[in-house]
């Protein structure tokens, strides 16, 4: 562990030219059960382990205990004297110390801990603790986020989303995109057509015509979107991305929605193709599939728990895939063209439902042994946002945006991205056309209102960019085979419900 | 940077064992130019620079333009004809094709760009332009939150910012700390204390006893903290961390406040011992100046526009040294004994005012080449926060609690942490005693409100643990040496301030 961090910072404090490691003193000396199951102790026959009773079974002569602490799905086996064992119960938080051997029954387990010594750190009641070892509805559990996480596989679901953090922040660190926090608070709503949260109290100041009494003295909202924000940091240094919160107020009660949610958000600055921004989609999902696919612990974890684990597999390999691409003229002739019975009939200017995005993802996605993620790209102009760039050629006569969505099976669409309208008076008409503003040659900074800022951008060095925005707990839920969103989310908010 | 690339994904691909380098494929071909600047290009005579005029000079014979594209504090000088220069001013974008010489003048820059051709991106009428070359004041420019990161200055702090997310990142993931992502609506307030902004948007449901009718049902809040969340987490996968934005609704107008902020937070499981605790931030500061003090390109940027440079050098070199502790107890009789006027008078259970606490961090912080941060421990039990933990020993008979501020000149406390009450009962009392809950033997669910949750962790299988609070964006403004907080944040919000 100390090795690979030494070689890992020395890495990463690229940032900082002739960083070396100094992250030479331990935090605290406690030996986690994974690095116990995947490294032999030191001292073999002095071993401290710490975590929770799983299960505790029994016999006339011995007790067995598996513990756990979150660090590893696999339980530690610990044999103890049924004195030993008796105040033990699922859920209890104990120390034992022993000693660590060889298992008699290797194929369950390597080894097991001969305990010498139990300390009790905390009891759990097994008349009132809620989570005895039997099989529980996510239902149920989600009616207690705070406890939920202690049940083995949600606590891999936490160490994928940290795996995943590290992984796409080493990926952009090294493509030297710079890490952003963009701001939460927000004045306007970035596509004008979601449901946002208001933000507020009252600053109890006076009311005038500037000034609503409120604390920012103006209405205020959660984000729904940083893009805006990150369009103008890409043009003061670069390529930037964010992973940042992004709320909506929508009353979409669904296994895909939630009301806050992480956005992985990035913009490629000096570009005038979509294709350097799809290839950074393909290098933010494969930073994270590549892992999983060969083998990590949270990897193999996954798998133990899929069912069937060849979809899995599937998927984190056509993560590390290029992506095919469709357009979305393309798409709605494969879709009007197929013999399967849709709900609401394909046709082109409408917007692609989430049964027409399954059935891409499956038709266009799959090969022999992967499931890669599907591009649709070139949407109609008229159901696209007023930023996106028109195409240059149109297929048809038919206006489309340079813009693309990422299709996935069951999370549908994952990803949403487009070149941006970097010129002053095509941006004017389009938010004309989208009815923003008034119709005339040049509006007024009081008519732009809360989007002045955003149109001053391409008033001075206005450069060819574009990016796209990652919904990060959609794509957990994918690689993880989890068919609900708000399985990979530790405290989920969606409609009527936000529980701790 | 592919090879650092190549290595840096190895690293961090720990997380996924066996991970190799996958992104060989650049995103775009664009160099930026800083690598210009630092790497010779591979084909000298056919250089393509874009980025954007920061200043034009043009004499008889020649133009000489500097450009900058927020990769490097330094700019790259190009020479063009006086026709080529004709339609170039402050703030436009260039694409410049040519070659890249030896400079004539070595003492100001080793090369420059012959420049061949020139392609105007997006131009900037200078009429309009608010980013002349000239002195701005850090008012004026915060009126256009949207233009000032444009500013070379300001694209280093943007810079400084990401450079310290990923070592600190890097600096977790190395020490087996799980990253989290905390939820920022929340229902409870954390320490009771805070001033919170309200969430909300009317759902228009029928209103009931137990539904008010808005989208949640309840108040929701903005959150203060993610403590109380993370010690949850830290009872499932053990070591924790956050970085993420947290809200204070209050009417502070100083240097030092924001109404949005990052916070980054971090839970130590399994510990009995304070030390652990501090020995966590201490790794966290120390991954973040090492790189600064050792000559990363942003350190040289920042010693560029310090005055004092050796101010700044002092603390970066301050940030991997042990930091020195004393007791609230034996801070307030230094400040006692001191023969400083202050403006409140240090007495035992008041807390320590910014006066005191600048006074402390440079009487105790000051070594003879490094300007050290201070802890200051054990503050009385009566003006800290519910949930921490009594100190076992007294001193003088007086009551403390196990906790810590870590105190710097200027920033003031930048750090706050504590152990935890981990036991159930004293929990309760202490909620009691701070009139959070009435008295009583032991509360119902009712009583506990939104509370309940958080008491639940005491009940079953709880541990010994304590934990942290650092002010991202104070650390990055003290190792930055920029007086205001708001200088560091973007779109910084306060009362009344919430522009783009």
């Amino acid at each position: 562990m100390v090795q690979h961090g030494a070689r890992l910072v020395r890495c990463l404090g690229q940032a900082f030219k002739g960083c070396r490691a100094i992250h030479t003193k331990a935090d605290n000396s406690r030996l986690t059960i994974a690095r116990i199951l995947e490294e032999k102790p030191a001292d073999p026959t002095d071993v401290v382990v710490t975590g929770f009773i799983r299960s505790i079974r029994n016999q006339k002569q011995r007790s067995f205990a598996s513990i756990g602490d979150g660090s590893s799905l696999e339980p530690l086996q610990a044999l103890l004297t049924p004195a030993q064992a008796q105040s033990l119960s699922t859920g209890t938080a104990v120390r034992f110390m022993g000693s660590w051997r060889p298992s008699p029954n290797p194929k369950a387990q390597s080894h097991e801990l001969h305990v010498v010594d139990v300390d009790i750190i905390g009891p759990a009641d097994p008349a009132t603790f809620p989570l005895q070892k039997k099989y529980h509805t996510p239902e149920y559990l989600r009616t207690m986020p705070h406890m939920r996480t202690r049940i083995p596989i949600n606590s891999t679901l936490l160490r994928l989303r940290s795996d995943a953090i590290a992984a796409v922040t080493s990926m952009f660190y090294e493509h030297g995109f710079a890490q952003t926090h963009t701001p939460i608070i927000t004045s306007s709503d970035c596509e004008g057509a979601g449901e946002v949260f208001n933000v507020g109290t009252s600053r109890q100041g006076p009311k005038t015509e500037d000034d609503d009494g409120t604390f920012f003295r103006a209405p205020k909202y959660l984000t729904v979107s940083s893009q805006l924000h990150l369009e103008a940091l890409a043009q003061s240094v670069g390529n930037v991305w964010t992973l940042s919160p992004t709320f909506r107020a929508e009353k979409s009660d669904t296994a895909r929605h939630l009301s806050e949610f992480y956005m992985l958000e990035a913009e490629v600055i000096f570009t005038e193709t979509m294709d350097d921004v799809m290839q950074v989609v393909q290098n933010t999902i494969g930073a994270v599939t590549k892992g999983l696919e060969t083998g990590s612990r949270v990897g193999n974890e996954l798998l133990q728990n899929a069912a069937p684990e060849t979809e899995l597999l599937r998927r984190w390999r056509g993560g590390s895939r290029d992506f095919p691409r469709v357009t979305y003229t393309e798409a709605i002739r494969v879709l009007q063209s197929s013999t399967h019975q849709f709900e609401h009939e394909p046709k082109w200017c409408s917007g692609l439902q989430a049964e027409h995005e399954r059935y891409i993802a499956n038709e266009l996605g799959n090969s022999s042994n992967a499931t890669i993620p599907v591009f649709v790209t070139h949407y109609p102009k008229a159901i696209k946002p007023f930023y996106m760039l028109p195409s240059a050629t149109s297929e048809d006569g038919l206006e489309t945006v340079d813009c693309f969505d990422l299709l996935v099976p069951e999370a549908c669409e994952i990803v949403g991205g487009s070149m941006r309208e970097h010129r002053l008076e095509p941006l004017i008409r389009s938010m004309q056309a989208n009815k923003m503003i008034p119709p005339g040659p040049m509006p007024t900074d009081e008519e732009l209102g809360e989007l002045k800022w955003y149109v001053d951008l391409r008033k001075w060095g206005s450069v060819p960019h574009g990016g796209f925005g990652l919904g990060f707990d959609r794509l957990l839920a994918y690689l993880a085979g989890v068919p609900n969103i708000r399985e990979v989310v530790t405290f989920p908010r969606w409609v009527g419900r936000c529980d701790c």
